[in-house]
């Protein structure tokens, strides 16, 4: 079952208290599309310069990622700088060069056009437009975005909304689209603008959904060691979306399983810089974090009349 | 079965951006004795001043809560006055008059003395110690602290943690208290000082408990309407510990269960100012709201095989 991601590919410099990569491969379609790729076929548009090397295209053809879509100009690739504190939670950008992605038009090639699954990545509201007038009828569209778009073009980004079934961004960009300091008053805000469902991303506190008024929270996987939170975001909704083009049946249980398959894909790509980790991991792993997931947030039932006393008589 | 708890009692005044109260009930013993009271007979020792009225007194002997070791003395009982802002997270404390709190001497009444289950709230770790030594044999001791004590009585601190089987503290100070930025190795570092049992209380973000080598985590019960945080980790302990005594059985299951009914608790106590809302709630209420966190946080395993595709030959 196939998938089409459009986002970014690029350059990383990362420096984090345990180390300092320069030049390494990132952009938030490269994440998405490595997770993604454990479980269906990934179709990708991008577009990065002629300073892009074989060695990172080997990655997406070992992943059998489909890069009919990844457009290459003259000039350069993406390149992000940026810094995470002691804690890992929010990184300093040093520099963001967008170099030929200033100019990026996403164009569709014609093998993709009836891609059931979309992601849509975090890019400006208006570019995602014109990939979905590029679809034939897609069945199913998430989209991620920031709080640059929601304070810089809200009205286009409201506009993209009501094309979305899934949205996904952070606790603080739901709370700043929809001007709500309660997340759960922000997320029924946010239904109304078009997507029937709402992931919130908290990073190392995990993950909600609202949809269908119900209500789902998973913690993150806990992890001894956290060496780089870059791609988290993005490698989540890899693993969210490719489960659901995986099982290709969107209810309220597959997008729980789905959470969890984000988390999981989430929790290996933080374990080391780049992708290092995350295309070097293992369907026996993938499945063993998953059942440590039920184990880590498994309680018992109390049952009825198992309490010893009702002792209040008021 | 019977508990313990030595803390404050105090009158608070609050502001959140809902509403503002002044002089109303509060304190850690306070909070954590009505939570406490749903399950177990609740023994509670603290101290109070001349101003303190019969209409408090009421509310424990409503709840059927031991006040054979709650102290009047001459003087002002302990006063707190904070401010809550739009997040709701941290307190502003305006001001703190410890009044009769400021020379407190735990006095255990003779009748408390074989009392099992112990909860020793927030208070100087050299009276926390005082109250075990005043003691036959408790099965199982709790323990709260904070930053205050962690950073000026660290040694004092550590002494206690000796004779203390679960540490219940937020996020900051077990990193604190630990000096470890990642909180898996801070539990670690925390389980090695004596406790057999760490809960990390994170607020909105729910719980985390570290024990036999094992971690549980938790989500908070999302709310459409947070209107107080105050007491709600002293509510959180005494529905955990309540529920404890009640079961009488501590192992990892019941632990976890336990977990979930101070979190339910919690979740009551933070819907009003003061103990308004966690005074009146009823058991279909706390059993309804038990059920409720299981469906928050469910999600169907994955059959083996179950997985269309396994795509990669890397």
């Amino acid at each position: 079952m196939s998938l089409l991601v459009v986002g970014s590919v690029a350059f990383d410099d990362v420096r984090t208290p345990f180390g300092e990569v320069r030049g390494v491969l990132g952009g938030s379609a490269t994440y998405f599309g490595i997770a993604a790729s454990y479980f269906a076929d990934v179709n990708l548009v991008a577009v990065v310069g002629d300073d892009f090397t074989d060695e990172s295209l080997d990655l997406f053809r070992t992943h059998r990622v489909n890069i009919d879509g990844l457009e290459r100009r003259s000039g350069k690739t993406f390149r992000w700088s940026g810094e995470y504190g002691f804690d890992l939670k929010e990184a300093t950008t040093h520099a963001t060069h967008l170099n030929v992605f200033e100019t990026f038009e996403p164009k569709l090639p014609a093998s993709y056009r009836a891609c059931p699954y979309v992601f849509l990545a975090n890019i400006d509201p208006v570019l995602q437009r014109q990939v979905l007038e590029q679809m034939e009828a897609p069945e199913l569209v998430a989209c991620d975005t920031m709080n640059f778009w929601i304070e810089g073009k809200p009205k286009e980004l409201k506009e993209t909304l009501r094309h979305v079934d899934i949205l996904t961004i952070n606790d603080s960009e739901a709370r700043e689209l929809a001007s709500q300091p309660n997340i759960y008053e922000a997320a029924q805000a946010i239904l109304a603008m078009g997507p029937s469902a709402l992931i919130v991303k908290r990073g190392e506190y995990g993950a909600l959904m609202f949809n269908e008024e119900k209500v789902f929270a998973i913690p993150a996987y806990p992890l001894e060691a956290v060496f780089d939170p870059t791609g988290a975001g993005d490698s989540f909704a890899g693993g969210f979306m490719g489960y659901l083009a995986n099982v290709r049946n969107v209810t309220d249980a597959t997008l729980r399983q789905a959470i969890i398959m984000g988390s999981v894909m989430a929790s290996f790509n933080v374990e080391a810089f780049s992708l290092d980790r995350l295309r070097a991991v293992t369907y026996d792993e993938i499945l063993e974090r998953f059942k440590a997931f039920r184990r880590l947030v498994h309680f018992e039932d109390i049952g009825s009349g198992e309490l010893a006393v009702q002792r209040l008589m008021i």
